[in-house]
């Protein structure tokens, strides 16, 4: 989405999972580690039958290979201005790269699909010789910021899409500046790139 | 890599994984599918004692949280250059990106770590609307021959390597034109892009 030509304000990956558990606080002391996770339940559970008991024998390989989440992991650039915003949350929610049980494209919204949004600065980084460096990436406390924004506009729009709500999808996202322990189960991550 | 303003030639995506699973083949008829897989069982066994039956339970939170394994994710597009490869396997498997236990960063030779390519021709896709078009990729036969060789490079640059020979570790790689269906494990992603 960026013109070719300038530099872009903000970075997006973007893979479809089938289940992503994301670590948002470390274990510390006697308090256990906190997970966040997103996984396809509301559509195994159509496939598999009704009762709840079965769900969990579905995360395997019993069930229909469908794609039901998106992971967006972000990365913002100095002079990124937060009206970027809305038009980079438009694109990434209603752009079709999620796969129905039909094989077709949707966007995550008409899937509909739970959205895990991990922060990650090092999608910022050039090759200097051996090394990475990250000079374009945008400052911390404006880093954060945009994130935090960017978190809250696309839980806005899945609350705003009826569709959304009544399948209960969520959004769920990584805490800024921590470590970003990721578990990652695919039909295809399918990644993709834009930047804006 | 690519030098701003020009069109790039291939486009890298790296993450780092303590596991990783790869379908290499999908199920067919009575055939059961075929998988690869990439782990950090070297330095495991060292960890949590010499006995292989400990192994299993050492890939979970009982271990260590170092990153053993790269993962690349690669795309050619039109007009790609054979020539291109070795200065782009030198890249990628020179880069410091993989951390060894004391948090240092090396490269993957160095760590010394395994090695998981995937050929991912959706990175080279372009939002158009509320779809993707992938114009700019490489066709299909020379995209196969480009990721063929590619995977033949590294594959020399590791056995050519003696800390990777000692080590034992490996280059995986996806079937090209297949559903990349991946599991992956990480202690970070620590995702960068890098465009030649």
């Amino acid at each position: 989405m960026a013109e070719s030509g300038r530099l872009p304000q903000a970075r997006a990956l973007l893979q479809q999972c089938l289940h992503a558990r994301l670590q948002v606080r470390p274990a510390e002391g006697d308090a256990a580690a906190h997970w966040v996770e997103v996984m396809s339940a509301p559509q195994l559970r159509l496939s598999c039958g009704a009762q709840g008991r079965f769900l969990p024998r579905c995360l395997g390989d019993f069930c229909p290979r469908v794609q039901r989440g998106l992971v967006i992991y972000v990365c913002f650039f100095k002079g990124a201005d937060k009206e970027l915003l809305p038009k980079m949350v438009n694109t990434l929610l209603n752009v079709k790269l999620s796969e129905t049980e039909n094989g077709k494209h949707v966007s995550v919204l008409d899937l509909p699909g739970n959205i895990l949004i991990i922060p990650q600065a090092t999608l910022g980084g050039r090759v200097k010789g051996r090394s990475m460096q990250y000079h374009s990436n945008s400052g911390k406390e404006e880093g954060l910021e945009l994130y935090s924004q960017f978190v809250t506009l696309c839980k806005k729009e899945l609350a705003a899409n009826s569709k959304c709500a009544e399948a209960g999808v969520v959004v769920e996202h990584g805490t800024y500046g921590n470590r970003q322990v990721l578990k990652l189960d695919t039909n295809g991550p399918y990644t993709h790139l834009i930047e804006f």
